[in-house]
């Protein structure tokens, strides 16, 4: 595995990206969102993904001059209008917006119609925790998960994230509704692997761990079998109604050609309700939403193993493998860091 | 198994809370809730509860003469003071004031501190459902459930519901972050009945159907193994920060003195974004939220099975139930149905 700087691979997807025309500035944020996102040890969204977001800018799925377009408000809650443009820049726009929300109102609400695949959800939850709010976001997807009690992929995985601030390193859950994406399950058929439990049903409807058969059936399950089922129709159902846009049943089933998706982002400035009276018997009121974070944290991880390993809340990941990557170079595919020349 | 009139159920409960001295407005509102949530088939949180619920309240660790109090506000974000009153009045008054915000604001949002068990948590997405607005509520819980990797309890089971009002019937999720709740566990141990996939781990760390011994070891898994636990410490963090109550590790471990839980309570008004313009791009612009979400549920059943059983959508089941039980009476264990006399 070949490792490049972090600045490397940032100017690698730069020249690219103006060589297809993006706009100076969006072209930049398009690159450190890609940059960052395999810099955090996310890599089927990284650079993994840049070819593919290439060819559907090539092939017309995504439009690169577009620009948001506001649709309707109403005090805290926007309607946005994505026009099909790059979604990661879709994305940070309505995060961007919906902490400006929150500033202004303590909350705010952002649904967007019309965009494209987000690459990492985790984005916009660190996007939203930097900026020292709360932030939650999810996305509606093609139909890639049967419903629970279903055969056939009715329902999105619809990743959720939800992030929260913290001094000592931000709490970000991002997770999709099904158990492994197909991304987990491509990477354990290519290392010959098992599943660590069943991820779905082979062909024949019996439950298996060997990714293979599940990317074959197109059936993995969904987290907590009917809840998870049930959760991801509810998020396609506040994406859809919220934004105007497509629901899950509205987008194509072809992942190339995945665009139109639904998205809600909402950000919560805990801030905004502190109270300075001295009377109030809440436990935590008038603390540093930061320092309730943190205690939370602290009892979440004990106690030790008997290695002395900590439970690991989600997020902690993420800055072990971003200081590892910054001092020792982002790890890149060698055929794919090679293909950026070709791009 | 004794089946008894709505009526005769409500005026029972109502009668053993004017003798414990609730007023009578939010005794008949108490009443109600209890009564609606045995109608609707929630038969755990319903008369079954009941006196538990009335030993917390002659135990102290409900105080009936408590009235919700604002804490602070900033537009559409509230923050209450439940004072250790009636968990499911408490709620039924929050979800009712995050409606009027979202009816006045597009959204509201209404964080509580200090209250107790909301009982059945469904009941709130209900009533924003029927009040017409997309209902989102979660609360925090005792340890009861361990994080994914850890052996002893320390994040809650944190029940999340999410409702979408429909013309043909609402979509309520309510569903607790561990995959079987400990009433799920105790009626699968009466019925001497194994659960239908590995429910937790027993108290030599083996995962098991067996109920009785998830019982014993406190050790249920949560939904989608490290996916639920990281959700269910997400719901506790925005809890406790929002409302500036007790997160979950600050909450006694004993059910029988479970109180000062922290919940939020969030409702969105669709129609607060009708776009009138016809020239708007999104699919579903203009569309009234609950033809969305009619086409949603519309595909999401499909197809039946071979035997004509369509995929159920959550909420479904309480409507024919709801039916089944006004029509025919409500099933009520006939040793809990006597001791109301005694109550």
């Amino acid at each position: 595995m070949l490792r490049v700087s972090y600045q490397d691979l940032f100017d690698a997807l730069l020249r690219v990206l103006l060589k297809l025309e993006l706009e100076p500035r969006p072209a930049r944020l398009c690159a450190q969102l890609f940059a960052d996102t395999s810099r955090d040890g996310v890599y089927s969204h990284g650079l993994n993904r840049f070819p593919r977001f290439v060819s559907m800018i090539r092939n017309g799925y995504i439009d690169i001059h577009a620009v948001p377009e506001l649709l309707a408000a109403s005090g805290p809650l926007e309607r946005w209008n994505g026009k099909i443009g790059p979604g990661n820049l879709n994305a940070y726009h309505c995060m961007e917006r919906a902490i400006a929300l929150a500033h202004e109102h303590g909350m705010g609400c952002v649904a967007l119609a019309n965009t494209n695949h987000w690459m990492r959800g985790g984005s916009y939850g660190w996007q939203a925790a930097d900026a020292g709010v709360i932030g939650v976001c999810w996305t509606n997807t093609l139909p890639n998960l049967p419903a629970w009690g279903a055969s056939d992929p009715r329902v999105g995985n619809n990743p959720l994230v939800i992030a929260v601030p913290r001094a000592d390193g931000h709490v970000v859950l991002d997770m999709a509704m099904s158990q492994f994406s197909y991304g987990t399950l491509a990477s354990y058929r290519m290392r010959r692997e098992l599943l660590p439990m069943d991820g779905g049903f082979d062909s024949s409807g019996r439950l298996t761990r060997v990714p293979g058969e599940i990317e074959a059936s197109k059936r993995p399950l969904p987290i907590g079998f009917w809840k998870g089922s049930g959760l991801a129709l509810m998020l396609d159902l506040l994406a859809a109604t919220l934004s105007g846009g497509k629901a899950t049943h509205q987008i194509t089933a072809d992942p190339d050609r995945e665009n139109g998706q639904s998205q809600v982002f909402l950000a919560f400035d805990a801030s905004a309700l502190n109270v300075s009276s001295s009377n109030t018997p809440s436990v935590n009121a008038g603390a540093d939403a930061s320092r309730i974070a943190d205690q939370i944290i602290e009892y979440f991880q004990l106690p030790p193993d008997s290695t002395g390993t900590r439970v690991r809340y989600p997020g902690y990941r993420v800055l072990t493998t971003r200081r590892d990557n910054l001092a020792n170079g982002i790890p890149v595919e060698p055929s794919i860091w090679q293909q950026l020349d070709s791009l």
